[in-house]
């Protein structure tokens, strides 16, 4: 397992940790003075979201890469199916314009959320077998831009809306199913802290398959399960327990930062939101 | 499977649904007026709450059974680890407490939910650990009562502080692990809706360790992760699918409708709610 104690190069900050993304919460820095505030701070690496970025996306991955750092991943596609998806030829423009907003950026990774159970069906096998054809279709587009899909499953709370896909197990599946060298997944301590078979899971997997890893923490009374995220040290996560597993796969890229935290860390500056991840990334992660 | 479309006497009312177990919830209804209502309505069984029965347990019992009904289960034990649980000593003696009031009510049946994550330790598999050899301690006194313990594992949202124990699988496991033929497991669609390996997980678990089956279901866009529970059909989860799987491991008790809905079932009329569970029961369980 990588020691981070001294040298915290691996560290990259989701935005989505400094609240600026969503309106009315966060200190609304410009996506310029996050970058100058996280180069200055030995961040490795920065992932943004699709709403900061506009028509900006060569400009801001200049921007990063000028400043020492690289563009660790862009999210992310559309909701896929579910309750919050659009029809299937929307989805899948809006699929081939997230891709090229990250190749665009320079992102290597784009993140899915593939949206919640298709409404009436009551199936989250059916759900994710839809899931599964959209990304087939969009899986060639973004080899062809140099862009992997990560797959995200999330915590079973969002399986109803926001994600049929809620367990490592099903994502490793979900990409043998597509079969295409584009699908790959990503592993966010939100999401997984509960699930005691990680570690196998993630063998099964198979080294290269990993291309995220996200860092936060659950916090033992969560008030909110979307953005109530923990500080990672705060709540009841086993977080060097759950790196050991994702390395323990083959994984040795970044670790991704990103705090939803509407009452707590979004309501604070940003640079001392900062030197805390530095802090707890060095000693707790 | 079990054809329900024109017998119902397999159904359980889990008084939680009527909403008389919380203060200031439901109609207030008398645990009497419950059984009789119940009991014209053809339910098969009654499970009751600790806080409904006081010093009645006897009482409760026979009066249910002679209503023509049977008390399938008592919830439930106290929290035996996390923030809500108390020191090991007062949770022994109130381990032993629930598994006595199970005894005198006639309950084949005590529920666990085991509590979450043990404060300061950051492991879940530590907490089990714990809960293990608690309920090791108390299994040789519920086998002498004639009641088995039901661990129920609840959905992940509830890991930091509710239950540690949050899939099937771990609550196989940690039945094997104590080693006792007194402990089990209860299955509740809104704790393991979201799980593909429910079938083959509950194959593993072996006839005869499958001690209780709970229905209710998880509304896509649910409000409250504790009260806002959806009556069988309004939600996502596939009902008959789980059945099948809980079935097909052995299961051939009660199905107990247990539905916690502070804003819309707890406010209705308990004649109207008890029709439905029956209509629905017969139709889409």
């Amino acid at each position: 397992m990588r020691d981070f104690s001294r040298d915290h190069s691996a560290l990259a900050l989701n935005t989505a940790s400094l609240g600026h993304n969503l309106e009315g919460h966060g200190a609304g820095w410009t996506t310029e003075r996050v970058i100058e505030a996280c180069a200055a701070r030995g961040f490795g690496a920065m992932v943004y979201w699709r709403r900061e970025i506009g028509a900006r996306a060569v400009e801001i991955g200049d921007r990063t890469r000028a400043a020492g750092m690289e563009v660790a991943g862009l999210c992310r596609t559309p909701f896929l199916v579910g309750p919050y998806a659009e029809g299937r030829s929307a989805v899948l423009e809006d699929l081939h314009a997230s891709i090229d907003m990250a190749a665009e950026l320079g992102a290597p990774v784009l993140t899915s959320v593939v949206g919640g159970v298709i409404p009436g069906s009551h199936s989250m096998s059916e759900s994710l077998k839809r899931v599964g054809e959209i990304l087939a279709e969009a899986a060639p587009h973004a080899a062809a831009c140099g862009v992997r899909i990560a797959l995200e499953p999330l915590n079973p709370v969002y399986g109803g809306d926001r994600s049929c896909l809620v367990t490592v197990r099903d994502a490793i599946d979900l990409c043998a199913a597509i079969g295409h060298p584009a699908m790959a997944i990503a592993i966010d301590v939100y999401h997984v802290w509960w699930d005691l078979s990680l570690a196998a899971e993630l063998k099964r997997a198979g080294a290269g398959r990993i291309v995220g890893y996200h860092l936060c923490d659950w916090l033992a009374e969560t008030r909110d399960v979307l953005l109530d995220r923990g500080m990672m040290g705060d709540g009841v996560a086993d977080l060097k327990a759950i790196r050991r597993a994702v390395e323990g796969a083959g994984y040795d890229g970044f670790c991704e930062v990103e705090i939803f935290s509407a009452e707590n860390w979004w309501k604070r500056d940003p640079g001392e939101v900062l030197d805390t991840i530095v802090e707890r990334f060095r000693t707790v992660c």
